[in-house]
């Protein structure tokens, strides 16, 4: 029996490690109201000790949980088979081997960048240092939830892709599954502040962020490894992604823009709508897709511009959703059984 | 039977009126996901033979209708037993008067300013002229659903309360109640742009509106009539509200500040916290409320400062929900005997 | 010869304390294209060394100064005759009485909230801290320019008023000063997120104040001490100002409602337009004025509303300048001499 | 004698068309300063008959004219030497011919987009219409100040460069005039919301706006005619400007992205900062720019990233500035003889 047949139509019980950083926070947001889900504890360090709807006033009423420290979880973990881990990067790699050891019957969705890709090298040029469990990086299922479905059901261990990697590869796995992409590939990606997670720093302070628009990480974005590492296991045409991340003035979503030089606007169109049809959580627009309609959602919208001689395909997203715990909770439902979309449409975004 | 016994445990079939403008966008959030509604048809005058999700691309995969013209509707509105009306102010007096006769089975919520208060001359003095169908004013419940619970089962025609009207009677009715309230109150209030409407305007015009801040309509907010007339009904002691309405330059949400003369803060917090214990979509504030974190919700948030000497209360709500849409729903429910907040707490609004 | 003669038609050399911060910053823009200041030497702690033009890259080709520390000053202070300090609060208490003692000739601004009135006990409790120089506070001069004009040229010590004080007192004072001014006053004053200096903190966390409004310090802010102890040496009427201060989601500007009971908007307007009456940096608005005016000027835009029952005046203006730097220029300039508006006028601030 | 020799030393009388626009307020922002220029008459059409400073408050005191229809100037046009023109599309081909013969010494800057190429087919293609006066195309200089320099002393007729078409130019016409721009380009270009002038509109509706980001007139805005247009005359190797333009949630500013496929972060630096060396508008950043920098000011900032294999530049400008008004200013300073930054530099921007 497989462990999703066994969890099909039955409750699973969850922890959420690191719920106070935002995309912790939005995980709650989502875990919360999910039918299918009992959620256990939550771990988080400097709020440890204070009721969940004190820091997180939006889930007052929603539930009655504590923050706990991860070091205060009894032996068993309370008996979850799930462990959502929402730690900021370099952290997830020093928790979660030790505890899939301990712990083999429980299965683990890393929502940070530790265990994206096999490569241990560029985790390394990257991510700033050598990756404490690399033997472990292989065992991780790339959560990729659209292309990467039919490998959830039996994965024990998956890496969430990142916010602006969503995007991206929204927009280039099916050019390169179906060929298209090679050479020199031009993208932009604007994000809004809730990227740079709830520590204030300068790039998020109000008086400098509010009227402001700048590239930073531009063509050396640690995203990129995922990115070309997962397109790379769809083509074996040679391609390069070569991204600027830009920061605007908005709190949630992201906008990417994407050019395969030579490819025409049909081609993107034609290509993208067929590998996305049906897809519950992807939408289309007539022209460009606008952001404000996937804030606070698990949605992606696609769209795009030119002509038979170069087209142009625009992505939006919610980088704490669809980009990061929107994802993880789709990834969460294919693993045990539930229908993809459960507990995450339990009301629409806003038209404003 | 009452109509409340009769539809519970039920379903029940709604048409919504005016479905394209803002607080209309808002109510189709809700009652597209809502488990007891059966949306049947949205009219839009503009927009008619639209698509709802081409027009408001946020409810894609919520609903398959198409906005229809009023006068399309078939003669037995589809066999629905409510209407919830969302037209601008002077409007429903002239569609609601005929279609109630008409269809004397069918419950009617008016979410506009026109049946709020039975003071035909005070309609004429705040919304500028001889209002259409005076009689049908005290046939109106007014929809403040915290204070007017029990009166709605039984309701048959229900004006839903204005959204600064919603934030400022959430901090003195209580007061009016306890007979507190007395001579001349102060107050502000801060709203965001979605108040305007639909309609592109100076005010809103984003290069003008997106880093400013002032006032408008102050002393002189046609809100004040129903406010001051609800008041009345809770306190003979004489009072007047002196309240200063500002635009900020934020989307939603109002953001209230209540300065009742010589009333402590203990005063204050004691009355409201007792007036609104166990309430399960008004939630109180250590300090002060943070409009961010009721933004797309259907709750209130109340805050509180000051000391011994004097007190100040703050309502924070979003005008479309509790302030509009989700404030009808609550009342909507109330009136079919569902459970208040069915279809409204779906997801919890973000963090950020 | 008194100072404010010998400076006549002369220009004069000043030095800042404090140029990296908020307040500072400002401060540079109005000293770089001052025509009577040569602008000597510019402290600022961390940035001690690099050029202001790379800290502060607005005032690139501005000038060609380099931050300095405190402590590296020449004995003379390189001969200045100025000083302006913009320290945050406490800190220029322990830096202008030791300078001040050893340059009797030296004249100083300080811009911070330690030497704004003559009140040690009035310190203690608002700034929470003993005074550490309280035999100074008699010596300075509050430097509200309106009215405090001709205190100036003979002024060695200026304490420049805070932002959100002076946006009331330029509304009450007038009112103090025709004894209109008795009883309880309730204003509210919103800021944007530059009051809070440039150190990221969780209140000025762009994903928590972008879309955000809410009230902080309310009733107890410290700048009620100066406001009240001003309005004071105006009036021997009882009065006490209740005053919830507010951030609002934009990052310059305050907005300034303020209701004196009682008090009718002709009395209001007539006072005031009267008290200002050929003010170069004070105009005045038909209705409600608009924060985006007033916005990287140094000008204070003041409006009204109300009819003969009760009316309320709203000031604008923008807290880095008339309510920060450009007021502590307008001060200078009066007392070196200089036409009141020199350095301030150079470019109108934008319509938008 | 040149006519910028007559000039010299000289002031000059001025007439703006077109004053209460966007563009026109902002060049009645720095003509109001500007030290050689008497500004003799502003048209509007609907505010004719009002005072400037009413219709735009932030110029109260700079300026005591009031708006005048442009069929009530006097025959002799008041005697102006220079008329600078801030109409729509399609307007000025109406006006500037028909006075420029009336009026043979008086000498024209247009800032609209009639006559900034000598194509009329192009015009046609992207203006959608027929050029109403193709015979005049010929005759104007394009006033991209910084390469079109020697040209503007003896020119009577200039067209100023449109917003986005000067931030790709200040990045792609140095490349071009090194015979480094050929093939495919990239660009993507963020728009604040005052370049869609002040008229309120969908897209400038602050509901839709506030949060959002999108594309339009992807790979396919009117401004590639005369980017691709003037490029052309400085380089015989074939190339496309592939640029999508995106509006941002701020309002004043653009950021502009440029990718030329091949060509290393290096050769992009080293070939701008040559361009630029000494340019007193135009000013380096040491990684991307920011936009706040150049909000309200008539600079440019430039930034690069990138490596040996592949580089991009970054240019920010204020679209109502240096993309606008003040680049027009500039080229009025030099087809008169004044110091090119006459009137600009009165006061720096903020840093916040």
């Amino acid at each position: 029996m497989t462990p999703a047949a066994a969890a099909q139509d039955a409750r699973i019980r969850a922890g959420v490690i690191g719920g106070s950083g935002s995309i912790g926070a939005e995980l709650l947001r989502y875990l919360c109201v999910h039918p299918s889900v009992d959620l256990a504890w939550v771990t988080a360090h400097s709020s440890a000790g204070s009721r969940v709807s004190d820091v997180l006033p939006n889930l007052a009423g929603y539930t009655e949980l504590s923050f706990v420290r991860l070091d205060e979880l009894p032996d068993d973990l309370d008996g979850v088979q799930a462990v959502l881990v929402a730690l900021p990067h370099n952290r997830s790699q020093e928790v979660i081997p030790a505890l899939a050891e301990r712990h083999p019957g429980i299965r683990f969705i890393d929502l940070g960048g530790d265990f994206r890709t096999p490569d241990p090298q560029g985790y390394l040029k990257h991510y700033g240092r050598e990756h404490a469990a690399p033997e472990w990086l292989e065992r991780f299922v790339y959560g990729f939830t659209e292309f990467q479905r039919e490998k959830l059901p039996g994965a024990r261990l998956v890496a969430s892709p990142g916010c602006f990697a969503t995007s991206l590869l929204l927009g280039l796995a099916p050019l390169a599954g179906a060929g298209m992409l090679r050479g020199e590939v031009f993208a932009t990606g604007v994000t809004g502040s809730s990227g740079s997670g709830n520590e204030p720093k300068k790039t998020t302070h109000h008086p400098e962020r509010a009227t402001n628009f700048r590239a930073y990480k531009a063509l050396e974005h640690q995203h990129m490894l995922e990115v070309e590492g997962f397109l790379s296991t769809l083509t074996r045409e040679p391609f390069h992604v070569n991204f600027v991340p830009q920061s605007g003035p908005f709190v949630r979503g992201i906008f990417s823009t994407i050019f395969v030089p030579g490819v025409a606007r049909a081609t993107l169109e034609d290509t993208l709508r067929a590998a996305y049809d049906g897809e519950p959580l992807i939408t289309f627009s007539r022209a460009s897709p606008d952001v404000r309609l996937i804030q606070g959602t698990p949605r992606a919208l696609i769209g795009f511009a030119g002509d038979s001689r170069q087209g142009a395909a625009f992505v939006a997203l919610d980088n704490l959703g669809k980009g990061g715990a929107s994802q993880a909770v789709q990834s969460l439902n294919r693993m045990f059984g539930f229908d993809e979309t459960t507990g995450l449409m339990g009301l629409p975004g806003g038209f404003v």
